[in-house]
């Protein structure tokens, strides 16, 4: 799957390449409790490999015998400006667009590296556990800070939040994480989810709604 | 830092850009042993953000009151073949270079987000720490799986051993992380460091030599 993102620039396609996929970890309180985890003080932060990422329609492939695979739904956005030790206020500027993101977990593997003190890497990297829906500029996509979220499998709500409620806002999490990596164009950050999360089987189909005009939708196929 | 990497292959200029840094975790006996963790049976395989990059003859910028920063003397091999499930009998086919690399890590970062079973990312991801020699294409590089490898820390030995010792070797590798992503040309694969890590300080100069020529030099700078 091709890690680049063409955007309709005023009339123009703006081609972006991603190079990290920075995902946020227990951002929402009601997913921190399901979780049994505690409220973190600072955002916690993991990588995902650009090469899991997959788009709108295209199926999440699920490997034989790895357990259980989660969805996660929740709010992306891609950066559209180099930029370290980005001030709250500025961090606007640095948005290109946001997406519609499922951050797909492979949770036994997760949850087994957890408890062992081992990277998260491979629960969060396999090839299509990131989906994202077509982006939006940021200048048209309403209040990012006030948007609904839901998730549907197989048609029923089973996450509904908004992004009001994460514990760190985006403009703050621009600003954290580039206090430790520089943020380039295509970066994607997945700002965290909201309570629901739950398994996903072959058969069955995941739709996620951010705001408006955010939308993704995958089918889930075992291989 | 430029995360490109420009390649003179039979007289033409390759450009491949990374899109990952997939680092393995305890894959020599002597650094499992002086970590206190147990020999894996199954690669343990981490990510380090490409923003890391620097090269060589730049310096490492350790931030202020982030504890203690360790060098990591490595040979990583940069992928230039698109490849998923790679046979370990055809790994070879997927390395386009090798070169020297330092998985620089804020250990006291690490060794918080182990106990409390949280991601490595940040402990890996700062800038700049992801030194990375000039690659050497992989026929002009002699036998990778017996290389020297020796790192020093103001022209004192630090680290002295021989990719031979490796606990899953190369080729393995390539085979096992492909299995669960899909390897890109200018991905790069740090393939764990032997016994002997210690901290850096500012001021200090880190060598790290791997077999005939591949040479790597960074000074360490406080920020």
């Amino acid at each position: 799957m091709s890690s680049d993102f063409s955007l309709n620039v005023q009339g123009k396609v703006k081609r972006v390449k991603c190079q990290k996929i920075i995902g946020v970890a227990r951002n929402y309180l009601e997913h921190v409790k399901e979780m049994g985890a505690e409220k973190p003080e600072e955002p916690v932060i993991f990588l995902k490999a650009p090469s899991a990422l997959t788009r709108n329609g295209c199926p999440i492939l699920i490997p034989d015998a790895i357990g259980r695979v989660d969805y996660e739904g929740e709010l992306a956005v891609i950066i559209g400006k180099k930029g370290k030790n980005i001030p709250i206020d500025e961090s606007r500027n640095y948005i290109l667009a946001v997406a519609a993101f499922n951050d797909v977990t492979a949770r036994d593997i997760q949850l087994e590296a957890k408890k062992k003190g081992l990277p998260w890497a491979i629960s969060k990297s396999f090839d299509t556990f990131a989906p994202i829906s077509k982006p939006v500029l940021l200048k048209d996509a309403g209040d990012i800070d006030r948007m609904d979220i839901t998730l549907k499998l197989n048609g029923q709500v089973r996450q509904s939040s908004n992004t009001s409620l994460m514990i760190h806002k985006v403009d703050y999490l621009i600003s954290f994480i580039s206090k430790f990596m520089t943020l380039e164009p295509g970066d994607v950050i997945a700002t965290g989810t909201p309570g629901g999360v739950g398994p996903m089987s072959p058969g069955d189909v995941v739709e996620i709604t951010v705001g408006n005009s955010l939308y993704l939708r995958n089918p889930v196929v075992k291989i």
